[in-house]
């Protein structure tokens, strides 16, 4: 279990419920997953953390399936299971197919192994790619 | 130095080359940045590994913009100093604006966030979340 | 199960048994958890591991809760589950609240963030931070 | 350089200004590193990360030395060369020591030694740091 | 389950048959592990991180066994939990000895915590390190 | 320059040059190299490092070729620069050509991108590959 358990909806404190509302309002769900859950016995970083995510996430210049893309593409170069659970969910959701899903872990497998190949044999940046 | 030097194309073998040609005329640029020159002394790895990013960085269902921007959120997620430099650069090419820079940049930074949240608070994958 | 198994007190040679019965002393505990007893199968690397950490948890100029709470950051960044959920306890018992768990989480969590931000940007490091 | 490049006090605009003047009247210093002036090109996200590092960072159940150090102890484990460098300022400013600074990193080293040798040998978490 | 499911050998296509013969063929084995039953939805994908595995560990101025006790020590070190039992496994099966085993995780620690000692000391790389 | 500064062998104490002493002995060189200079400063760390380092990295099961490479796999999918310039010298003095680096750069590059594709599509571990 979390290590500082679960607070569900019906416990929650006016200010969690708060939250907790503009979660379920924005994603357009009823009910709350267990990220915000573990999150909420400490409110401030609940609220903090949710605003963040509401700000980020929303479409802007990258539309949200792009940013749900990313997002899935760097938790699972973290290794983070449930992180990869939640944002395939929540990717396919804005409207990644399964060959979009294919397509997205062939890059993210093929950048991961040119990280290390270019490090590796310890390449100097190019004079073309520094930023002036 | 790359570890074992770069190969420049004057001095490369017609195997090595022909990668070379390739990389040029796909990309359509008129030189070889130094990760490829740095892989030359292995020409199979050379081949093997440009054959690959071709076929996985051709536009599918993600376009090309879209994967460029994944390649450079894995390599800013690795800390990788080279891929973020000539990533970043590829990217523009494609189309990547200073504002979906910024954005994704934001992305990025959000998720190796709550991918520790997520992880150092012990969270359980909803039910919800699981494939079948 | 572990990859070479675990090794219990009754069927310890005596000389992972003193490494057993120092770690039980050091700690104020009647039991092994399965990290030693795995690496029992390798009693050098018991022995040296002990001994490392006895020598580095020991309060210094940094007293243990801070160490632990070090521990444990470390091990989140790194997504190791394990080590999450012993150093989570460790450092409950050496006094962690669980306001300073929440703090401690917020701050992983930040310093996890602004890492990617700053390497993503390809920001360049301030004369005033270097170190002479 | 930066990817966008540094903006910087004389020729940002009044909401960048802003929090440049609260970063400096908060960490009380009269100059702005390049990591904010690196930010300073996407206004919201400027706003955003110092609202939340001056929120995270202040002093509560965890003091400033401490955040600073759990902040390096991360930056570390990430291999964050900008980040290194500013967070080994900002803790030596908040008091730590040279004793300190290698008492810290003592425990960092360690930390990201077992949690490979756990992981490595495929270690069960035991039922006693399970919680509940 | 896998995010796309897992294919098995007798609902394949012909294509992916191929790959599953080769695969079994090659490591004179009679049964498919669950990776490449899950990347067998992309097709193209399968085929081509079958023939650069096939390439990589065959025997070359590096033997088989030291290919996959490298591969396994990658895997602890980004703590992949499905990679390290499947590459323990074949590294055992390489020849492997458990003192092998365990003399390979003492090294992988250890270079763990001396990355983190290094940079965490912002130390600068010797002239004589340096390749030319 | 490193965060405490370099201990010369001239400026350093006896325990301090005892230690130096014993690390050219055993690698039969007559220079040490910034690495242990650094560390210098916390005698105790240097002293631990050293000895658990000269134990580790002792031919045993494994020659010190192998073990030098294994050195390398990790410093390169950790991306520390300094470990990756000292441990390629190391491993070519243990006998490292200019091939077997190639072959181990390719080895790692694959395990790096497999552990994603493996943790991406959220593959369970076979039955086959767990122990007992």
């Amino acid at each position: 279990m979390a290590t500082l358990g679960l607070v569900e909806y019906k416990d929650a404190s006016p200010e969690v419920r708060a939250v907790y509302d503009d979660i379920m309002a924005t994603r357009k769900t009823d009910w709350i997953n267990n990220f915000w859950k573990a999150l909420a016995h400490d409110p401030a970083t609940l609220r903090r953390t949710w605003q963040s995510i509401k700000e980020i996430m929303a479409p802007g210049s990258l539309n949200a399936l792009t940013k749900e893309m990313v997002y899935l593409a760097v938790s699972v170069t973290n290794q983070c299971g449930y992180c990869i659970a939640s944002h395939t969910a929540a990717a396919r959701k804005a409207g990644m197919t399964d060959q979009m899903f294919a397509e997205l872990m062939a890059v993210v497998g093929m950048a991961n192994e040119t990280n290390r190949l270019v490090t590796g044999y310890q390449v100097e940046i190019d004079p073309q790619f520094r930023t002036s």
